[in-house]
């Protein structure tokens, strides 16, 4: 089954848009240890997400310790839930090639997350396996975004207007999109830009991550990247994996998910 | 001691500016493990480089395997020579945290290369390792790199000149630079392009791909990466690792390493 059709059915099995982003950082988690944190969150939280996104920045941290885990913690998670493997990658077509090999084979996961600034030939070996999803960085959450996504460019195209970056890589990851399995990342902190690449992009599933502890306006976010066909995953982190630091933090994250679920849903428009 | 000064030294010691990247493809290699390819190759050339640049991304596609491979290949390059650990990572400020200690602490990398396309804060955390050498991609050596890097943009000074996306992505670099711990990776591929950004960043050190099987001309990219007081480093992998598949390949490797850092040597203007 390729990654758009599992990720409909997870929406509609579980009811949810919500994404649960896979971060474990030590210094907030109880004192159990990564795997069974991670099957305790995932065994909590299975019915009522609709895709799981370990970062893999949290793993390599740990070491081959945290990346063992991470394989496990993969295999643990029902077949029915995709798994987003949030890795930002991007380098030249033979070395784009391993990454795909590590991330799409090795890991196995349902879709990842590429970084465009070297252009199609770091995205097309991603791509190219047609069942994958592949969400490309477009307008990122942070501060930084700004730096760079926001500058005004002349596309190559004989188009004298200027438009912001993110809008370019929007149009070209749309281009590229042959297969139609590319979305984009957009972080819910910038909700005019989220509305202005909707607008761009109404087919393309949106990764909008940024809710919660990174302070995106919720409502903002969901009434603006909903409302096409594409639709949006919204991914809460910290929010939910570390509700609480005590012996009942599986319980404590499945109320956080539970309530944000709802919240989202509440919010969907029509 | 920090990055710059191991380079410098090792640089004086082996009379190289050659970089040689570490990138095991099991298809091209002899029939030898991959730590024993590894150590084969670093006791072959380690007098003859100026750097080691292994690729996470060959390891990755190993598995956990290439990761401890990986991990045994740095303890086992010798203390004098500096190792690049070239990953291109980039996330936002608290991801960004944790790759920079995946990088820096586990792998005790002495350098890394990191992808500016989501700002500042995510290449923050890796300035911050002050004896750490970071490299911000600017503009590479790969065909795709005229999809966004090329880009004429406006930066968001008061200045209404357009210029490309890599020369601003070098400004910022040169900005963000207070450590001294910044450099460059510039392909040998576009010439113009490292001549224009020699000018623009003449102290900052380039980590220069793209010679060898990418095709760059190596007289342009000597005479025009050199001639600064930063310098440049020229890296090359398959040309080398690869020059035999039998039993002789370290033999082989070393005689392709000697030739090419003569070769450099050779070229370098003065």
């Amino acid at each position: 089954m390729n990654f758009a059709d599992k990720i409909r059915q997870a929406k509609q099995r579980n009811n949810s848009i919500l994404c649960l982003g896979l971060d474990p950082d030590p210094a907030l988690m109880p004192g159990v240890s990564l795997i069974d944190f991670n099957k305790a969150i995932v065994d909590a939280t299975s019915d009522i997400v609709c895709t799981y996104k370990p970062n893999l920045a949290f793993y390599e941290a740990l070491g081959i310790e945290g990346l063992t885990a991470l394989q496990e913690t993969v295999k643990y998670i029902p077949d029915h839930i995709p798994i987003i493997g949030d890795a930002k990658r991007g380098d030249i077509g033979n070395t784009a090639r391993a990454y795909a090999a590590a991330l799409f084979d090795n890991f196995a996961f349902d879709a990842v997350t590429v970084n465009p600034y070297m252009g199609y030939d770091s995205i097309e070996p991603f791509i190219n396996y047609a069942d994958k999803g592949v969400f490309v960085l477009c307008r990122t959450s942070n501060a930084g975004a700004m730096d760079f996504q926001d500058l005004s460019c002349r596309s190559q195209e004989a188009d004298s207007r200027l438009q912001p970056l993110f809008k370019i890589v929007a149009q070209k990851a749309a281009e590229w999109n042959k297969q139609g399995n590319i979305g984009l990342v957009v972080g819910a902190t910038y909700p005019r830009e989220l509305a202005e690449l909707r607008l761009l992009c109404p087919d393309m599933l949106f990764l909008v991550p940024g809710i919660g502890a990174q302070g995106g306006d919720l409502s903002q976010a969901v009434h603006y990247g909903m409302g096409a066909e594409g639709g949006a995953i919204f991914n809460s982190s910290r929010q939910i994996l570390y509700a609480s630091k005590g012996a009942d933090f599986a319980k404590a994250a499945r109320q956080a998910a539970e309530e944000l679920r709802c919240q989202i849903n509440s919010l969907i428009p029509g």
